[in-house]
């Protein structure tokens, strides 16, 4: 199993910057003061389709043969890899196929559906959901995007990190949310190939904590069923990214619930920004362990901005 | 009565620089392609206190003799003007009364109370607010700040408009709301001052239209209890910022409810920053008068970012 390094990370950027946005790294005085730290926000709830999501979807797609390109990409998702993937695939002029459950949001269905992807609807169950994809790839030959579990996709996210490190030369912590583990992966292995000086965090809420508990024992343990308000980070770690994390990360903190969707509060009020409940959870692990991070200087990725307006935690 | 012309803004800016952030101007091409224009939006919702009255109080505040300075400021406001002139006060070192309705939210009381200003309660009617703002400047010599009807708030105000020029040299349009009309006179003065090629465009809630009427008619006609959900427009214009719009602006447009909150919940969905329904009132007079901006190169001040996210409009 070939694991990505930081000289992949810096051939992504190259490939996909001409695509992408280099989003702003924002501060805040006011959360500076209130966690007592100095911490820098790498912001992709400003980068196309509204989230980190999309760096790995295009290299994923700027990576294929000629051949793959002329059959096109599928996956199955109804969140934020099914609209970067469908956008980057039409940014690219190929064809994107997307299976998702028939109860998928509308305002997820209409997103995709607008960034001209083909649509096929499915039970809701992983299973129908992996029997509809395997269908798709017999009959058109389309190479499967996974989310994270996909080489040039945890290289495509790693380069949020990259840039982060560009304009900040001097962290000493960087902190990414941990769902499947494809940002933290990119992240670690991007940090640590640049110096093992900064110390490389992942943050995951405590009711999904299977990262937390992998890494910890050892042992790769996915997550039944977990619940939590961050949505983005409810996946478990596949053996590619675990490896990476395993090989990178220095640790992986936990976050509680009502941390979460406090520090989400504080991020939209103090800063005027608006991030996703998976985004807080970085923010979160600061709170939850003032003493880890006191005058620190911090990155933070800030995964992205995608939220129902009408069904907000707080 | 002096009015302020362009050098006026251009002093205030220097001496306000030092104190305010330079706020960024953002783009979208999504709702470039919505609205068939090319929008720059100069967001003082980035601006401390979350919004553009940061400086205007802020020039008030340094533009005070030494004496002065040492009886202090006051003024009656529950909105942004109170939150912007207690900290620019504290920043000066100087001492701020703030006199609030006793029903006045309780986050509103915390916010005035967190920058360190001194608050007198009163009951919630202009006549108790003005009596008790009297009795402070006969005790104490303190200089009334007013929120709008300032010649100094105005030319802090116009140093917006300054800095969005400065930055996009080759705008055609610019739009700002109009409440009381301190931005809105802040903004024209400038701009008029800078170019007569641009047009300036007030931006107003039908709910609340009492400038519309004023300047359609030519004469000064408050509003009588306005309802709008853009609740920092719900001020008429003075003698002082109605002269000056009359000199400076081109048009006033109106915007309905609807439209302002279909405006809003866009700017949150595609560009993930937080504004408030008054700022939303600029893109809601594009989305009315698509002939009068297609095409065009548009400037919209963004007023400030301060929401109540329990009681969403949308």
């Amino acid at each position: 199993m070939r694991i990505p390094e930081l000289a992949d990370i810096q051939a992504a950027h190259s490939k996909i910057r001409p695509f992408i946005h280099n989003t702003p790294v924002m501060k805040s005085s006011q959360l500076n003061e209130l966690f007592n730290c100095e911490l820098f926000f790498k912001c992709e709830n400003f980068q196309k389709v509204g989230a980190f999501k999309f760096r790995g979807a295009t290299n994923a797609v700027l990576s294929l043969s000629s051949v793959e390109r002329s059959k096109g990409v599928v996956t199955h998702s109804s969140g934020n890899h099914a609209a970067a993937l469908s956008l980057a695939a039409r940014m690219s002029g190929i064809t994107a196929k997307i299976v998702m459950p028939e109860n998928a949001p509308v305002v997820k269905k209409n997103a995709v559906a607008g960034y001209g992807a083909d649509i096929t609807y499915c039970k809701p169950t992983l299973q129908a959901r992996e029997e509809a994809t395997r269908q798709i790839i017999e009959k058109t030959g389309a190479t499967l995007i996974h989310p994270y579990d996909n080489f040039n996709v945890i290289c495509g996210q790693g380069t949020a990190a990259l840039e982060l490190l560009q304009e900040i030369g001097d962290l000493e912590i960087v902190v990414a949310p941990v769902g499947g583990g494809g940002l933290l992966s990119g992240t670690s292995a991007c940090v640590k190939g640049i110096t093992k000086n900064i110390q490389v965090i992942g943050a995951e809420p405590l009711n999904a904590n299977d990262a937390f508990i992998s890494f910890t024992t050892g042992v790769l343990t996915p997550s039944v069923n977990p619940v939590t308000c961050a949505d983005g980070l409810l996946t478990s770690l596949s053996e590619l990214t675990f490896s990476v994390i395993k090989k990178n990360t220095d640790n992986i903190l936990t976050a509680k619930e009502d941390s979460i969707i406090e520090c989400m509060l504080l991020v939209w009020e103090r800063m005027k920004i608006i991030i996703e409940p998976s985004s807080a959870t970085v923010l979160a692990v600061v709170k939850e362990n003032p003493g880890l991070f006191e005058g620190k200087k911090t990155g933070l990725i800030i995964s992205g901005g995608n939220v129902d307006f009408r069904k907000l935690p707080f």
